[in-house]
């Protein structure tokens, strides 16, 4: 099928299974107008407006020292990546096998840094004290990511993070959290945000994902990490004339988004729960940890994808237009972000896509 | 005087000097949303939306072949250098001592990628041929910046920009455009934008200056060059979700305030003129190339800056509260960018303004 008649077919819908929607441009601009008060002024160069009083406000958030608001997690990583491992004179970093930085950033870390990675631990499974134990040398620092994206969202147990953070600590090993879904597993440690992000020394989170700003990031850590990072952020061309449209959305999401998260996981678990007593349907982890999960399918992707497409055509539900490949011969897999859309679809709905998918039906 | 009661004196001005006026960012989200029909969708890390569209647009206007845009300016010519000094596999880049990436940039083209540069001409003046020809050894690239801002806005006349542009070719030289304020010149040379950009092997433009978005580059050139640049980008951080808040900023304002850079070259000349018979006062360039030049004051910073405070303060016009240094011990500078601000203060208030900052009142 052309992509343009899978895009008509898509814009038909009236419902869609993942995420928060997507962003109309027209509507934004109208709901930003709406949220700003009129007294509120653009940064410049990042000094001044309301982009302080926000980075203040996400440092106390997230129990760290400071903030600094940036346009990308990507950018925001490499520089706490940068800084670590220059400070230690140590340019071995290490990260989980399915990290961002290995798989989604065409390798900066080591084009743009010069930097060497160690992949830690089993690429199907959360990072654990013996993977930990087994580096072959002592990195500068190690991103943790919490939940791990590339495996359903997973989460190791609040009591092995902290064996992990203090294992790590007590080698000098300097520990980042990669955040970028930071928000989405409170509920999973039933703790607040300043406990969980406050066990690293620099965190990264995202503001697009979950919380539906255009794009943009934040990183913190001590007032002197994040003096250096502003510096590293200007080199990278990070430091715009004013990122008010970024930030605001931002701050509008974080104060709107927080609360619904618990309602997210609560649908991801049900859902979850539907479709893995369906033939041919993995769901992982079985039990969502975060308001997140991948379904493996057994079965060839374009004849799946394929009927879902006739699916959505026909029920005006959206689910998607093509599967990822897995590492297992004739297994496919579609990553569901549980946000406001999936409120919208019914169980019901939600059981007839899926057996149809895998010809159940 | 304390930030805040300067603040507040800049808050009470009802006219100002420079700019196109600081953004609102309640005003700017009603603008936008005026500004974007509803069908318009948002771009995907790049794909789609009307960004594209823009994009070759932008590509039309400047006489390239293709074009992306992205974050900034430092980023934007960050990677054109990375990009023609790995193709020649040549780390030594060339420009004018007072080049963006040497004053302004944290050295990044040192730190980030490992450049290594030769400042061309004297910091006081465009650079002339004989300059190139003196160059100890050849860059891969050389940027020229039209027009140079450090020194008021002063460019090369037409003849001699060729003559450089074919020299540097004949030596197999790539040739960057630091276009910041490209937008400014065409009425100096009464070219066609993309007979001027189109001269050189890679070009970068700004929207935040004289166009008035918030923030946003573009960088433009052969299909292949705009391949790798992504890929650049993308390392740099600056390939984010989606950047429509910026995008759709830039082309209003690329659309609205093109045909008025005129007018304010205009009324730079003519606000240039009145104040040049002050007696410690200079202009440079003494008859401004484009709609910015820079005022050198004979005196003491803090004495001069203090009046037109005071002057603010009485008269509600906004002129400054600092000057910058020059190299020449007891002289200041002021930089006049000229535009929709300037054409709003009378000829009577401007040469008021600049007697009583100078003292003769």
């Amino acid at each position: 099928m052309s992509p343009k008649s899978i895009e008509q077919i898509r814009a038909n819908c009236t419902k869609e299974l993942k995420g928060q929607g997507a962003i109309l441009p027209k509507e934004y601009f109208s709901q930003l107008a709406n949220y700003t008060d009129e007294n509120v002024t653009a940064d410049v160069y990042g000094k001044g407006g309301a982009l302080e009083e926000f980075e203040a406000e996400l440092a106390d958030l997230l129990g760290q020292e400071q903030c600094v608001f940036l346009p990308s997690g990507i950018m925001a990583q490499l520089v706490a990546m940068r800084i670590w491992s220059d400070q230690a004179q140590n340019s071995l970093i290490a990260f989980h096998p399915t990290s961002h930085l290995e798989l989604h950033e065409e390798k900066a870390y080591q084009h743009l840094h010069n930097l060497q990675a160690i992949k830690v631990g089993e690429a199907d499974q959360v990072m654990t004290l013996s993977d930990l134990q087994k580096m072959p040398s002592l990195p500068s620092a190690l991103i943790m990511e919490l939940p791990l994206r590339e495996i359903g969202g997973q989460l190791p147990q609040w009591s092995e993070l902290l064996e992990q953070v203090e294992y790590l600590r007590s080698k000098g090993v300097k520990v980042h959290l990669d955040g970028a879904r930071l928000w989405e597993c409170r509920d999973f440690y039933n703790k607040s945000y300043a406990e969980i992000a406050g066990l690293f020394d620099s965190v990264y989170v995202s503001f697009y994902k979950g919380i539906g700003a255009p794009s943009g990031a934040a990183l913190l850590g001590s007032g002197e990490f994040i003096k250096q990072a502003r510096v590293w952020i200007r080199r990278h061309g990070g430091n715009v004339f004013t990122s008010f449209p970024n930030y605001l959305a931002a701050r509008k999401g974080v104060e709107e988004k927080l609360q619904r998260f618990p309602l997210y996981h609560q649908r991801a678990k049900e859902v979850a729960q539907l479709i893995s007593s369906i033939e041919g349907v993995k769901v992982i982890p079985e039990n969502p940890q975060i308001n997140m999960f991948h379904i493996h399918f057994s079965g060839d992707a374009k004849v799946l994808a394929g009927r879902a497409l006739e699916f959505a055509e026909r029920e005006k539900i959206w689910s998607f237009a093509e599967l990822q490949p897995t590492d297992s011969e004739g297994v496919c897999r579609f990553e569901w972000y549980v946000g406001e859309k999936a409120l919208e679809v019914s169980d019901g709905e939600v059981e007839r896509l899926f057996r149809y998918v895998v010809g159940d039906n």
